[in-house]
């Protein structure tokens, strides 16, 4: 009898994983506007599946980004959890500010690695916003808060195309040291593939930064999402982001697929016997409120498929 | 500096990997029928886009399925690329001589996993299936047509649920037995995860089955797909099955995804470093062109993304 394959490799794979719930800000940031009201009933049923991080608001420009409108009161709307992580996503100093008199447990900041890309989405070098960045964690720290520092197009940038792995690197060196309590890396328009994952991870750990201390945010725009979860789990993360229901994409690229499914990932974690904490009903539920919420079908398998459906329906699709 | 943990695990990936394009066949069986000229037209495309084993057709009863109906006029219609295999599925000698009198290049045939789905599916038990199988199979050699044995519900049954490891292994076993030249594994309904391929593989190898000989068929039902693809070529897989546009899916799960989809695929391999001889570009025209055959959205994420959009339209979607 060969080599029993399976026992060397599934035992690299880690035995609980974190997901980080984006999609009520994440998500809806790029759906068409969602009343407070309903934002909050997702965010309550999100926070009783288990789940226990939620990026649950971003204090940005209501003109500039709609959909965010009404940040301070959805937090003050929703039933904090014990044991849940509220997230906010903020731009700048005065986005800190109305994030902590919020009283959102975490606050993260993004700089995109591509100096094309950066400077298109907040108008700055990514200099400046290394220092913004650092500038924001200070006032965080000295509240208490923790900060993610987030790197975006850590996997490619579309107008630059690829992205230098030790530019990335070295931009998440800076933030960790700027005192960014984690950092995490975004495949923003979904051009990762398992040998991406593969090589940035090297590049971290050359400078310092070990899988077991990263998020990684994945979207499955090209259909790779998974797979890459699957690249980085056998290197050790253990952290990544998931969006309900596959909420978000892109306004720019119409039908595009965002973020990575969260009930999708609960799917593929659990029946690999890695624990997520999380129930996948109770998270089916949220997809589906979720989807009611925007009005559209979302790109979730698991909500279409089912968890499993044995006997079901009767399928009749062979082989 | 740590051990670069990506030229350890990045040597197991295959240099070359060959797709077996399904979608005028396993994809169209499940829409809505599409004329003959179209499916010529679509197969032709195929042909020429670099993809050398390309599912044709299926000589079942019209009566059963109606969008196979004309198989023969198909088969007749098509430009015979060279290099090229046009493979056809059968489920009874009847369809056999069929087969073999419209010179397809390789017949398939089907033996589900679970009795249930057996039964369910061609209304014989799994025993009588095999011995079919092998008159089948010897009809095809006398006439030097090789053939493929493929064993349905290999990762699960929506009616059994888990599917033993060992009971899908002796059925490839009994097909190999019976002269089957290649066994391929469907996750018909898409079950799969990378822990239900590790633990099949195991087996298989157990009774001389080695992952280098074998097809695999994914399905991405439950969105696990290409990390079903992934954990497999770790395992030295260089076969797998996958749709144009993602076609097909199964009409009694309305809105599920079925196949794997080729352009994903594609686009995963090749940024892998991993040869599969297709033309992405030509690729992604032919899911156009399978698109407005059937006339709806199909699944595919490439197909919406485009392969990457950098230099592009512009994206504003952060992180």
């Amino acid at each position: 009898m060969e080599p029993v394959g399976s026992l060397l490799r599934m035992s690299e794979w880690p035995a609980r994983v974190e997901i980080g719930e984006v999609g009520p800000r994440d998500g809806l940031q790029n759906e068409s506007m969602v009343p407070v009201a309903d934002r909050v009933r997702l965010i309550d049923a999100l926070s009783a599946t288990g789940l226990r991080r939620i990026e649950a608001v971003s204090f940005v420009s209501p003109a500039a980004i709609p959909p965010m409108a009404g940040a301070a009161d959805v937090m003050a709307g929703i039933a904090r959890r014990p044991g849940v992580t509220y997230r906010a996503l903020v731009p700048n100093v005065r986005g800190a500010e109305m994030a902590l008199a919020a009283a959102v447990d975490e606050i993260e900041v993004v700089v995109s690695a591509s100096e094309t890309h950066n400077r298109k989405n907040v108008n700055r070098s990514v200099e400046e916003s290394i220092v913004a960045a650092g500038e924001l964690t200070a006032l965080a720290h000295a509240a208490k808060t923790p900060v993610e520092g987030i790197v975006s197009t850590a996997f490619g940038c579309p107008y630059e195309g690829d992205v230098p792995e030790v530019r990335v690197a070295a931009i998440a060196a800076q933030m960790r040291d700027a005192g960014a309590d984690r950092v995490s890396f975004g495949d923003t328009t979904g051009m990762a593939t398992p040998r991406r994952v593969h090589t940035l991870l090297d590049v971290l750990g050359a400078v310092g930064i070990a899988p077991d201390s990263i998020s990684l945010h994945f979207h499955n725009t090209r259909g790779t999402g998974l797979a890459n979860v699957l690249t980085a789990l056998g290197r050790g993360v253990t952290r990544f982001d998931a969006s309900i229901g596959g909420l978000g994409g892109c306004p720019y690229a119409p039908g595009a697929t965002g973020n990575i499914v969260t009930e999708d990932l609960v799917y593929m974690l659990e029946d690999m016997g890695i624990e997520t904490g999380v129930d996948l009903d109770k998270l089916i539920a949220c997809a589906k409120m979720a989807q009611q919420a925007v009005g559209r079908d979302l790109p979730s398998h698991v909500l279409r498929a089912g968890p499993v459906n044995w006997q079901g329906e009767g399928q009749r699709c062979a082989p």
